[in-house]
């Protein structure tokens, strides 16, 4: 039980697969919303990249929460809460809605889905948004209920997921397009079941409405996939900063705005919906943004770990500070250190030299690339 | 940075004292409001045990974030929050205030510093206040801003604290009784100093206002705890059981309310004062309340981490569950484990006979104890 390091309390929850996890061997554990996210098994995370790039995974990803909102007043709620006109959301859909505060700093970044008029899910990043709903839901005194249902996401992830996910789901998952989602039977009941997910190798995340199947459901999907050299895995650092995937907490807080991160064309700023945080988006606008989110490729060996932000210096000799590294690791396909950062304004075109100062000591020599990555680095 | 098996990023924070705990050769952390805190040094966690009861401890607390809510609605928004009635607390003074939801669940524990009519910290255990605070805030209106200051727990515990205490901060910090603060000078700054701490073996806690000064503040500590045999440490699991101090998450969540956790002594339900779950629980006091905390004592031999709720059985045949044990380890000095647990209305008598299925498969038999544990048992 405390094999990871992480000493283990009923504080940070087990999920419905967390068994199954340890029956394979996990070698270390994260923490996201409360909850154990694995991180490590018993390969290195670049034999997991090159694996994940190639065949299937199977990933515990119940530490995205799910926060459920229902009642007449549902959709005014979540509109409030976010910069994205949800007013068009189908049923079926998956929105990316950035989360923002009335100073437009980031609370959160989840996955919205809708059931219906009335009734929808924040699939979330590490952030508590049911406190953060229900404080504004209770003070503003809406018709709605908050809560945290019994809804486990297990991630499919790879080249080879659809063709898995056919077997176990039938054919019929295979007409699922990205960031849309159907329900599918699965023992007697219907699960929810969307391609998504956080790498870019396409794949399909589960969204267990019953945590007594946990078990079941790995088990099913791990027998069917030992014809596709399945392993477990997780969300794979390398594979991440490539694809230019932002991690909240890490690429992005409350001191950060959707536009300084890339995501501002999930805000509609016109003035046609309301929500925290217009005035100050509409603001960033039309004075613009002083940072902005960008790519890093850097020298000097490989990197250690990015446990707290690295400053950025502009130039190859290491002017004054530019921005901060937030999340970096080596990469094996470009042969060089990628990392994301936040760059200020006039320092963030491609190409841009700078020195990085790692917590090694090291002083790296690299330059600002724009996001995503480039498939091949000459 | 990954020693400990927990895949270090940005987004689980460092401490300002994080370097020192790391130079000390820290086996263990867990993840208290996304920011690391230390769960294991060189020592088992028994030899801990001792010498926190013997000599002096310093103790990386900084996860016990401070939510600090100003302005002119600010006590309102505090008494809105808390059954307990703010409206007597003085400056210097720590109060320990339940936070409840609109039915009266526990949202967190924190202790409540008062700077001024119009300036409150809450020192949080783990769940994101911050969101609450602000979600009341501005659904309601509130004239308040709800922020995290840069202040950053640390701990000094143990019986020879006030000494140590006494040589760093002079012999005035003697004066400050139980669960008050008074400032101190330190390096030209003045710090926030209370007598409290998560064990129950005397000591202090600095709230350090300035995340610069961390490694000084440490070192300071450490050379002057020299004389008093120091060493790093961390809250002990066996120490607070036995204290029966609750830790929110474990003991207590949203779906317990104050009256089951023994907390109603902090609860003010006459109506003198309005707060979010007056009714939830008012109702809770005419009905009675259907389960509430108890301490348990049992053998089969050391039992394992308690990583999820384990079954409490009645009697020692195990007849049909009537509870669960949410934290539980094995004392030396009791020589039988102890466990922390919630039981149901007719079985929470002391002496009750149960019998308690921990995760490892064996049937345990003990007996029902009533909060803190005695001093000795026979």
């Amino acid at each position: 039980m405390s094999t990871s390091g992480l000493n283990m309390s009923r504080r940070i929850r087990r999920t419905p697969y967390t068994d199954r996890v340890e029956a394979h061997g996990v070698s270390g554990f994260s923490v996201v919303n409360h909850t154990l996210l694995p991180k490590a098994f018993r390969h290195s995370v670049e034999d997991d990249y090159w694996h994940l790039r190639a065949h299937v995974q199977i990933w515990d990803v119940g530490c995205q929460r799910q926060v459920e909102i229902r009642g007449s007043d549902a959709a005014r709620l979540v509109q409030w809460m976010t910069p994205r006109d949800i007013g068009r959301a189908r049923i079926g859909q998956c929105l990316y809605v950035p989360l923002t505060d009335a100073d437009g700093g980031l609370i959160n970044d989840p996955v919205l889905l809708k059931h219906a008029e009335d009734h929808f899910w924040l699939s979330i990043a590490d952030s508590d948004v049911l406190l953060w709903a229900k404080g504004l839901a209770i003070g503003a005194g809406l018709n709605v209920s908050v809560s945290e249902p019994d809804v486990w996401p297990l991630a499919v992830q790879g080249p080879k997921a659809e063709d898995l996910m056919a077997t176990v789901f039938g054919a019929a998952i295979r007409d699922v397009r990205f960031f849309r989602w159907g329900t599918f039977p699965f023992r007697g009941t219907r699960q929810v079941i969307a391609r998504s997910g956080y790498s870019k190798q396409g794949g399909f995340e589960i969204y267990l409405n019953d945590s007594s199947l946990g078990s079941e459901l790995w088990d099913t999907i791990w027998q069917a996939g030992q014809a596709f050299s399945i392993e477990p895995g997780c969300p794979n650092l390398i594979e991440r900063i490539e694809g230019g995937l932002l991690s909240y907490g890490n690429e992005m807080t409350r001191e950060n705005t959707p536009l300084e991160c890339g995501l501002a064309r999930y805000c509609r700023l016109d003035g046609g919906i309301e929500f925290l945080g217009r005035e100050a988006l509409q603001r960033g606008v039309r004075d613009g943004v002083r940072r902005e989110i960008r790519g890093l490729l850097f020298d000097g060996g490989r990197c250690p770990p990015c446990g707290k932000p690295w400053p950025v210096l502009a130039g190859g000799d290491g002017g004054r500070q530019i921005g901060q590294v937030t999340s970096a690791i080596y990469s094996p396909r470009f042969r060089r250190n990628v990392g994301l950062s936040m760059i200020d304004r006039g320092f963030w075109d491609p190409g841009q030299p700078v020195t990085i100062l790692s917590a090694d000591g090291v002083r790296r020599h690299g330059e600002v690339v724009a996001l995503p990555f480039p498939h091949s680095v000459a």
